[in-house]
């Protein structure tokens, strides 16, 4: 089969590799229909997560039909058409029973990143009972494609960790595909305004269609206290990871507020605490347990999420090197999601 | 009457002052049986709190009996037994109405900081019905005192804050007033081990007494890291405000960890979100509300908290400046509160 494998920092070929065969009762194995590439994949080939090891077949989205299934499987059979979900957990270890598959211990995120990944036509799925979920029929599976990480973690990490309540002012600094993800997941819970901030004006224009009711490019704190006349924000999530967007998030919040971190950072913050610990402010961090998925995907099929306007470009499976490229200049390119179909 | 003022940065003098009056309908004027000393006392004495000025009379702790009541105070009436909230609130705003009486548009932290506090012979409380709580019969002022601040801080924002739940290892930076309190409020939601850590043995020897199953001295990330086998705490609470023991808090987090911050600092802190990002953490910090008073009160009267304990020290009102100066030498003195009675 042919596979997208890193090659060390830089470098990343789609070329021949042996297809995945069954290792354990509990895998199944997938044929890949769609899939797609996450920022995550370019800090990988960065050299951002030193755990991916040269000769790993990147990715931890996708779509596909189960073609065999491990023995000890049982609520899927070759032909269904499944969702990879983008971490891989047992259901059964002591985090799981919290739902914190996240930190399963015999899984989390590891598709791409400690075994090998979606972007190929055949992936191992580790747990397939635990970690694929049947596509109901008529689903559009590029619009469900987008249930694999964004808008779980967008709802999890943005919109349930920020306690996104009727009526809330809530700003998302960074208009990314997370960004956005948390954009459309948080209108689930009827915040009155939802503040934006990017410092690229096509975003902003995206995220005004999807909802945003304030758009935000330059000196956002100051902004942000004017639109809110000085009371600062109910929630506040963090949508790029870097230092610079997480003070952003600490300044405008109220008290009371809620601080939700969604960014990869590599790097420390200073962390305002003396301007804070009197405010009654939550902040939380976390990586996507992905355990909404079923209640995402019965939103979708009755269409309350515009799952598919985060789609902006569309390839060939066989054509993800150059996929690759226009998602690495993703700003001039107006990209978000690229689509991959085999 | 007599009062122990603040005249400036290192003095305090327990002197004649006019008596307060009603000022609003809303006021109470009490005359205090009971008072005690906060740190937070200390804090201001070493010019830490800037916007207490020179003139103002200390304490937001009390004890005492209702003398005369404004116009439109209803639930209270000379004669009266009282307990004061730390916390004056209004009841009306958009913040008492979430439960936020920190924030009261009209109150929060002001005895003893923006007005005159209760280290005196009488004092004036501002929006009375909802600041004052009648004592019920046969509760023993001294302990009941201890609901002014320090059990509702201990128990809000640490044990709640903590979402300190049954079966959980918890670890308390810090074993002085607040987090003696903290430990002693834990301990209704029935955590399996609760960790105590402080550099002062004296205050360890307490901690156990009151219920800490563990208690650490030195190296207390490698230590409690060890006693947990290397997964952390599921609570971690900081009863200090100093950047050493954030850290110590930070770093001994399991995934789905809770950091509750009850210190108060007056630097920033540097926050390893490059390790926290992804471990589903839940950091809170605040200022008491003081909304949990109604239900402490009955759990004491119940007999079920042993805040007695925590008195170390009697006094007369009349001798605070020596009270005062045992309390500034607190571990020497194994001092952990001073009770003051008129």
């Amino acid at each position: 089969m042919k596979a997208l494998v890193y090659e060390g920092v830089g470098k990343k070929h789609w070329k021949d590799k042996s297809r995945p065969g069954i290792e354990k009762p509990t895998d199944a194995i997938v044929r890949i229909t769609h899939t797609t590439i996450c920022g995550t994949d370019l800090h990988i080939l960065k050299g951002d997560v030193p755990a991916v090891e040269a000769g790993r077949t990147l990715g931890h989205e996708g779509i596909g039909i189960v073609e065999e299934t491990g023995d000890s499987v049982s609520s899927l059979k070759p032909g269904d058409q499944v969702l990879i979900s983008c971490i891989t957990s047992c259901g059964h270890c002591d985090y799981c029973k919290q739902g914190m598959y996240a930190h399963c211990r015999d899984g989390g995120w590891i598709l791409g990143h400690r075994i090998d990944g979606t972007q190929a036509e055949f992936v191992r799925i580790p747990h397939a009972d635990n970690s694929l979920y049947r596509l109901p029929p008529g689903l559009d599976p590029a619009a469900a494609l987008m249930l694999s990480d964004i808008l779980p973690t967008g709802h999890e990490i943005g919109a349930l960790n920020g306690e996104v309540k009727l009526g809330d002012t809530i700003a998302i600094v960074g208009a990314g595909p997370i960004g956005l993800a948390a954009l459309l997941t948080s209108r689930f819970y009827s915040p009155a305004r939802i503040i934006m901030v990017d410092p690229d004006e096509n975003r902003l224009a995206v995220a005004r269609q999807l909802g945003a009711t304030d758009t935000v490019s330059t000196d956002p704190v100051d902004t942000i206290m004017k639109l809110t006349d000085g009371e600062g924000v109910d929630v506040a999530m963090e949508a790029v990871g870097i230092p610079e967007s997480f003070d952003t998030c600490q300044r405008i919040l109220r008290p009371g507020g809620r601080l939700a971190n969604i960014g990869v950072h590599g790097r420390s913050v200073e962390f305002r605490i003396e301007d804070l610990w009197i405010k009654n402010v939550t902040l939380r961090t976390g990586l996507v347990n992905t355990n909404t998925i079923p209640v995402l995907m019965r939103f979708l099929q009755a269409g309350g999420i515009e799952a598919e306007s985060l789609i902006t470009h569309r390839f060939a499976l066989g054509d993800i090197e150059q996929a690759y490229d226009v998602f690495a200049r993703a700003a001039s390119e107006k990209a978000i999601k690229m689509l991959l179909t085999a």
